[in-house]
């Protein structure tokens, strides 16, 4: 099995290409390289200098203002004052671990679950959302005694060894690990009588039994409920119920990865699982959770958590810490008071459907996919229909010459990866349309 | 191969024993397990409601003031103005990922990659100390080809999946995964002549042969220099330059976990592995990095990250960002213009020397240990020589009715653990060792 090529290679500098950079710059990018070395990765053939974040908006080192339509991170927009002044005020009281009771972090994990359905009762803290899904891993390998693990293609959950092993878009030389499986992404497009739904359970049910044959068991399937690496899948609502009946049916464990879907971002609901009316045995969640205070977490069912800890013991030092309980939520409260999640649908329904129209007038416009301020754009050759990954990376460069930042991602990394701030506007969504359409005009 | 028990058996909060809590406490304490459930681990039969932190001190919510000589991560001291005035201001300006250059993180990888000996040259920063061991150890693998790791009985490195295989403190039904070996700690009252260093290295021979033997080969050997969890062994400095050579002819990494003994702890410089005159092939870094702000990092050589990276992709989200960046720079301006390294050597040997002084009065003492301030003390049955752990449980509850904060380590539980934040003054030595020798003096 082949894994696929890290979509950063295109749009990245390359340490040592012959371009003119200024002699400031060039220096600069000498010691970053020489600092980070090899893990160092810049956005850009030539890389931007960040200052100052505000909402939607990241700042250079020269004052350009540069709309921010890549960064999930900042879901509630960068630097949020309400976010920043919660966690500048809990750093000056008090920071310390979870063995001593607190209010603030008791009050902020009683909210949180809240937030989802039962039987899901039990909330661990962790750092990243990398930590989460190794936790959620090694959970639902305590809870199935089996080992096998089920994800799509181009799938990213992290960055520790064993989340990496189902992180196929983070591989380049390394093979698929035997304990996992991976299946195509849910394309709507591409799914036999156009049944999505019936298509994906079937491949996850071939990949139980490829886990099965090699005596390596099934232990969980791992999914992002809006395909992010993979391209953006979010259609139809309710897709996924059939494949977590199969997941249970076969005595596995549904991952649901809320990292990226998570706190909003598909408009329905806080959560991407919701859109599905499905309850997952496990979620995992990171980014957005505290705006880029680094955090994240697990929520799974009680008796699942019980079972994991007869065997190990679980502490992070700094998960649950009450910087993180109050950035977290800080962002609650920015996402209700705001009605962010609102907006992400109000703003997102209106980008996906202009982009649709300009998929009409654009035949270089393969698709259009998404849910909420979440939506993958495609381009492919009008007359083959083959992923145009060169015009993806034209158009991320010319967006930056306009002022906006943006990405791509999939299999091919033919699809703009359209991902702004949850307080991104329609007058945002009208500037990069505007762009993209006079990008597309000029061709590539 | 056996693993220990969890030291947090002991002086830990139990959830569901009949103790005659306030009705308030006993409601919070339900809440608390309904949303942790297993996961949670509470420090005292009565735990303690935190509040504020400043300095060595905590604060608990009716007011009262505990002495800090536990949590060794507000290693500048609780909520230093400094640090928490940097948090905000930073986070008030931008806080985004690696992929952009930015002056505040290139300055503090600078600044931090100068505090290490050549051919250290290399940073990657991750979140926690956790992450930072887990990538070590995939970079371990990526260099030398091989598996298995060696560590001490009782370690801790952290709660990864593939770090938990290293940390047996952390093992309960678990077993030993077959690629790590278990060598006994560093002893130097136990070890034949009193040569620890040469029964040290004998110990690292026959575990790389076992692991040989196996067919599993040998990838590293994982020591945080001081031995924390097992108990504290530090001496005598430059012990671990034998294990270094058996090390390295066996093709092997030496990777020197500073998560508890780095920032100056041991006092002999920045860093555990320095006492020893050694230089590793890879440091890890975490829990006092940015005094509490979620940060961490591991340093090695290029040549060695550039293998690594061959085969697999490494990004860190949260790593690095600019307000972890303003973190660590943070801490670095108050160690330096604290002098808290030097404070560390100056009333760790203090302490150290007074503590010895009182073994000398009272036999229950069994051994104290230690490196700045990082100081095991033991208690140890005056007839057999048997490990007291009733009586370390002891002397730390009753130092919580006295106001300090104290835990225990090793492979018994019976090493006092005395691990205050660096800004520790001979005056909160002495309000210590009074409180001590009045304890001893009461008995059990």
């Amino acid at each position: 099995m082949s894994a696929t090529k890290p979509i950063l290679a295109l749009n990245r500098y390359e340490p040592g290409a012959v371009n003119a950079f200024a002699p400031a710059l060039a220096e600069r990018l000498a010691k970053r390289q020489a600092t980070f070395g090899a893990a160092s990765v810049l956005f850009y053939e030539q890389p931007i200098e960040m200052v100052r974040g505000q909402g939607v908006h990241l700042y250079d080192a020269s004052g350009r203002r540069y709309l921010d339509m890549y960064n999930n991170v900042p879901s509630v927009g960068h630097c949020h004052p309400e976010v920043v002044s919660a966690i500048a005020a809990q750093a000056a009281a008090l920071n310390v671990h979870t063995r001593y009771l607190n209010r603030m972090v008791e009050g902020y994990a009683e909210r949180l679950l809240g937030k989802f359905p039962a039987p899901l009762g039990n909330l661990v803290m962790t750092c990243t959302g990398s930590e989460s899904n190794d936790l959620a891993m090694r959970i639902a390998i305590a809870v199935t005694g089996k080992r096998g693990f089920i994800v799509t293609r181009s799938a990213y959950h992290g960055n520790t060894a064993a989340v990496t092993a189902i992180s196929p878009s983070s591989f380049s030389a390394a093979p698929v690990a035997p304990h996992v499986r991976l299946i195509p992404a849910p394309d709507e497009a591409a799914a036999p009588d156009g049944d999505v739904g019936a298509s994906f359970a079937a491949h996850v049910r071939a990949a139980i039994d490829s886990l099965n044959e090699a005596g390596i068991g099934f232990a969980g399937l791992v999914v992002d409920s809006i395909f992010s690496s993979d391209g953006i899948f979010a259609d139809p609502p309710g897709f996924l119920k059939k494949t977590l009946a199969v997941v249970h049916e076969a005595g596995g464990l549904f991952i649901a990865d809320e990292v990226q879907p998570g706190f909003g971002r598909t408009g329905g609901g806080l959560w991407g699982f919701s859109r599905h009316g499905i309850v997952p045995d496990i979620v995992t969640m990171g980014k957005p959770m505290g705006n880029g205070y680094p955090m994240g977490g697990v929520v799974t069912r009680p008796d699942y958590l019980a079972q994991f800890c007869q065997e190990t013991g679980y502490f992070n030092t700094f998960g649950g810490n009450p910087v993180a309980a109050a950035a977290g939520n800080a962002v609650l409260d920015v996402l209700e008071g705001e009605g962010l999640v609102e907006n992400a649908a109000q703003v997102g329904g209106l980008l996906c459907r202009e982009l649709l129209g300009l998929q009409r007038e654009f035949s270089r416009i393969g698709g259009v996919r998404g849910a909420g301020l979440f939506i993958g754009l495609d381009f492919n050759d009008p007359e083959t229909g083959a992923p145009d990954t060169p015009m993806a990376s034209h158009v991320i460069n010319a967006m930056k010459q306009s002022g906006i930042l943006i990405g791509a991602a999939g299999l091919y990394g033919h699809t703009l990866k359209i991902r702004p701030p949850l307080c991104f506007t329609a007058g945002h969504a009208s500037f990069f349309l505007e762009t993209l359409r006079r990008i597309l005009s000029e061709g590539a």
